[in-house]
């Protein structure tokens, strides 16, 4: 009987080797519009408050506030971007818009709803020449005070903040233009088998399509990478070597689909020379048990090398549950792994009893579960062939099912690994 | 006293008046890689059956099932690819290689694992004359027979689906790479405002940097928009004109984020024609009250048109709530509405009497909640001043505060609209 050379390592231990090897890309510079989705690799300090002078929060009348109500000349206007040059002396208003710096003397904001206009006078206007006040207010009212917002030195975000919309606007604020990030890893796909066409080619006898190729590239833009397309490796060691040695010099992660059989394992040795390295070959889970790992330092920087397995489900899960975490980890993202929640089992599961299953799974929220104060469901998607995609089909989740004997029931609590948007 | 001419809608009335206006888009195809993350727009069916051939599932030999264990003689070899040109007849095997299609006369696979070589000749090597079969199969074993992934004709996706990596394998396995889905929406946003500066230009005096144009911007892309940059418009007439006028020719989308005032509005009403219609002007929340929702035909088909808040955080809010379900149901999601859970309260929080409150909070999963059944814990971003940006720094969720007397105490349970990533 042949054997395979490696050992079969639970995915805990596996997933540690990966992450063992894995280290945080280079941070780079990139201007506020490309850093979106990208991690922060250093913290951000505001140079100035906000707002950077007291400012009217209200279109109105900036006043002494002690003077209280009562018909007072307005002494002039300022609105949003200008500065008054005058002064707003007790017994005196002055007319101002919302943003608007407050004038010297000035001490407090009316809206306009709370004045009148004198004569009749539209009230808006900066013509008036008398206004009517109709309420007391107090120092500082409708008045944004300088740093109220943000304060000067104030650290507005953290490293290791993912860059969201918010955070993006704060980096603004802080005139933070070419942010420091980590950028996203390069990430080569290379499908092999001579069995495969291009999707958009028609089909010979014998060949079918290569639907990994695409469907781990949408997984790489998802997961945050940057794809470099190798296309389809012949069975021909010229070939293939090429385009591995492109994807090792361009990529930060090299992904192999189509199996990787003894035969290419002793290519990628060979290609790997004296820096590559082999790290396991086999994991005990189901689906995806063929799954290798090596890496190689080329061009000073150490490469990871995935061998995916080539049936499309195993290409899929294994892509999830280590190319990942590693993916993350280089884009500096703090905690790399799979976001893992508690879900109800919407259906019995039978068991593996050889070897623990990620079950495609359907999770959405259920409002009615744990007495109302809601929880996740989990809807198998089907029959678990590992040839068949349709069981990835609107799977949202992987149910980290225990090796054993016998069947879950329905309503049992599983953990599940978040793959796909948590609602549908 | 001068008083806003329009009332003050509740948040459901002004979501359903939104959503009364916005239809989906015209579909379009698309090649496959930029479908990713898009709405499937009309069912796909397989045209062919996955695998088109019986194929073997292992590296080994094909074999006829009844034959039975004993020395055969290789008669041949086919391999991934190739379709064998010879017949495997009772009594002889050939050798086979994973996906390759199962030669005529042979009914099973035996996986070269359960071979042993005769003259210890190398196993896996197409030069053997002869091989010991060890173990009995049954007809069919290791061979993928026709359609069993996919049958011909089979639905493999439905209309209204996202497709996300599993489906965009199951469009290239089907051969569809033009694919019928509803385009990103067109976003055009103009900031408005004489006392902004671009966040990479010096501020002068009285002047303060244009945030939110950079945070909306990043808010589109995240919700799947296409951003037009209408850049900073001066509060001057015949250029706020042309810059709206550009948003409402090219987009779907128009948003202006400055505070729309009453001069603004008339501006607007004027470039909106006799087909425009300004729907609500106010809206019974916090944070957020002035928002503005009109549509106007142009070139034949509704635009709709949001005069945002100025203070970004009821800018940021307001997108969320209102924005985000008319950009999905344009980009033809089934349901456009955004995901609401329940969370636990991590602290207690003052209420609004006055206003329904939309509370920045970050949520997390946590799995000692619900007796170890795991559920979502809400922790406030802090000060709620609208403002404040810092308060939707790390903000994932939006919780819904009733509008009343009081103070909600920890732990109570919340409803949260989802509006960032549930995990951190």
């Amino acid at each position: 009987m042949t054997e395979s050379p490696f050992p079969m390592l639970p995915v805990s231990q596996a997933l540690e080797i990966v992450l063992q090897h894995t280290s945080p890309g280079m941070p780079v510079h990139l201007p506020l519009r490309e850093a979106s989705g990208l991690i922060l690799a250093d913290d951000v300090v505001a140079n100035e408050p906000l707002p950077p002078f007291p400012a009217s929060v209200k279109d109105g009348y900036a006043v002494v506030a002690d003077d209280g109500p009562g018909t007072y000349p307005v002494v002039g206007s300022v609105t949003a971007g200008q500065v008054a040059e005058f002064e707003v002396k007790p017994g005196t208003v002055a007319y101002i818009t919302t943003g608007a710096p407050i004038p010297s003397g000035a001490d407090a904001v009316i809206m306009v709803e709370e004045t009148q206009p004198v004569d009749n006078q539209p009230a808006s206007q900066q013509s008036v020449q008398q206004v009517e006040i109709l309420t007391q207010v107090q120092t500082g009212s409708d008045i944004r005070p300088i740093g109220i917002d943000v304060q000067r030195g104030e650290q507005i975000l953290a490293a290791d903040q993912r860059l969201y919309a918010a955070e993006i606007g704060l980096l603004a604020t802080a005139g933070v233009t070419q942010v420091p990030v980590f950028g996203k890893p390069k990430v080569a796909i290379l499908s092999t088998g001579d069995e495969l066409v291009e999707p958009d080619q028609p089909m010979g006898p014998g060949q079918i399509r290569d639907s990994n190729r695409s469907m781990l590239m949408a997984a790489i833009g998802e997961a945050g990478g940057q794809v470099i397309d190798l296309g389809i490796g012949q069975d021909e060691r010229a070939d293939l070597e090429r385009r591995i040695r492109r994807g090792l010099d361009e990529a930060d992660i090299l992904i192999t689909s189509g199996g990787v059989s003894m035969g290419d394992l002793d290519l990628l040795k060979g290609l790997l020379d004296e820096t590559g390295q082999i790290h396991f070959g086999r994991i005990r889970m189901k689906p995806g048990k063929p799954l290798t790992f090596a890496t190689a330092q080329v061009g000073g920087r150490k490469r990871l090398i995935f061998g995916l397995p080539g049936n499309p489900v195993s290409s899929l899960v294994t892509f999830y549950l280590f190319v990942v975490p590693a993916l993350r980890k280089m884009a500096g993202w703090p905690n790399p792994l799979l976001n893992r929640i508690q879900a109800h089992l919407g259906q019995p599961l039978p068991l593996d009893a050889f070897r623990p299953e990620y079950h495609r799974s359907t999770v959405t929220w259920d409002a009615a579960l744990n007495n109302g104060r809601g929880g996740y469901l989990a809807i198998s998607t089907g029959s678990q062939a590992s040839s068949r995609l349709l069981s990835m089909r609107t799977a949202n989740a992987l149910l980290e099912l225990p090796q054993q004997e016998g069947v879950l029931p329905a309503g049992s609590i599983v953990t599940a690994l978040q793959i796909g948007d948590l609602f549908t």
